[in-house]
């Protein structure tokens, strides 16, 4: 690349971590217990399902912005109906939403980012809050400088103040940063704004072979892990 | 205590960071080789000395929240002259600047932290901005979960606005926070909000003897280093 990256910003879930099997998981190891027996990748399946539309209410300006936190706990009373989960205490919702701070990192993550960060700064773009990036980083050794994101800039991605105020908060114009994501939608926002773009496969994310295998428009870097992103970035 | 803390918020300079002969050391290093000589701590005074009045102009609403970066470049304009430092380049002043990023962590510090990360969060809740505290965590091997203060909250300390939001980031009533500081008017605008407060004895932070020795008022713990402060948390 003619002009060097000094930054490399990373979308989370999907692309850093494996919220379908996680999540599954968690509902299941909490919910079993109780008596709940249903297909608990469906459950993950439709509870991302509703990520999407909560969040353009933010970004249309419907609704103020509030952290994604707030939003999965709406999505969730939304669910449990569909699968004729009922009589969960408040204590039980709030946990339940917790699962998303408790997410697994795919096993290429921690090596490739402990890589990439003896040459860039390394921030996670996120729609997650600042809590739950926290939380997944303690959890998977997600080596980050700053949490940035949603909440830094008081709104969601795609929206363009998100990859702004993080470009913004590292003092590097917008083409010393790069976006990695495994979602070519992503990249595509943030190279309207003169980022560099990485994209990584994920064939995986929604089920085997359901994910994005390559991006699908041109982008500056395809890797099929951070570690075969650390290899091209740093040979 | 009778409730856990969960999180410790550091303020940095002073705290954390020797300011004064990191500043002193960084000016000198950049500005003798011009041809400029003089008492380097005596001009970290004074470029320290507009801190606080540069940073009344924010809370005051009389100019909107710039970052701290920004104010200290427009305080380095207000002392060269009072120097006689003359001549230097937009690139000079802006590398002058940036002294603020380089500046050394008392050696307590790095081993302290990390010893206090196996128990507790831990963020900066700094004046200073993102870059800044990012630059200085690199440097020093400060072990942050999450970047948080002024420019999060979009104020400067002692603002409460600051104090909160920190706590809000990590989704933590006040009282499971403790500020630490070597500032009693830091702790004592945290202590109001609810917050726990631990005060670090730093007593040659403006040159030999003229820092605290000890907490001015009433505090949860003091600790004459960050080693001393884990010892006594930890026990």
């Amino acid at each position: 690349m003619a002009v060097a990256v000094k930054a490399l910003f990373f979308d989370v879930f999907g692309t850093l971590v494996d919220w379908r099997t996680s999540i599954a998981r968690e509902a299941g190891a909490m919910l079993e217990p109780k008596g709940f027996a249903l297909d608990w990748l469906a459950f993950a399946d439709a509870w991302r399902g509703e990520y999407q539309g909560a969040m353009d209410e933010v970004r249309s300006g419907r609704i103020g912005f509030c952290k994604l936190d707030v939003l999965h706990r709406r999505n969730l009373e939304r669910i449990l109906p569909r699968f004729a989960i009922e009589g969960l205490s408040e204590d039980d919702r709030r946990e339940l939403n917790l699962a998303w701070h408790r997410l697994d990192a795919w096993p290429d993550v921690a090596p490739g980012l402990a890589r990439l960060k003896r040459r860039y700064l390394l921030a996670p773009v996120s729609n997650g809050n600042i809590s739950l990036m926290v939380d997944l980083a303690r959890r998977n050794a997600l080596p980050w400088d700053a949490i940035l994101g949603a909440e830094i800039a008081g709104d969601y991605k795609p929206k363009p103040g998100v990859y702004l105020a993080a470009a913004a908060a590292f003092d590097l114009p917008p083409h010393e940063c790069m976006m990695v994501a495994a979602h070519t939608s992503d990249l595509m926002a943030a190279a309207e704004l003169g980022l560099r773009t990485g994209h990584i496969a994920r064939p995986n994310e929604h089920g085997r072979g359901r994910g994005e295998t390559g991006p699908r428009e041109p982008v500056d870097v395809a890797g099929s892990s951070l570690e075969d992103l650390a290899d091209k970035l740093i040979a």
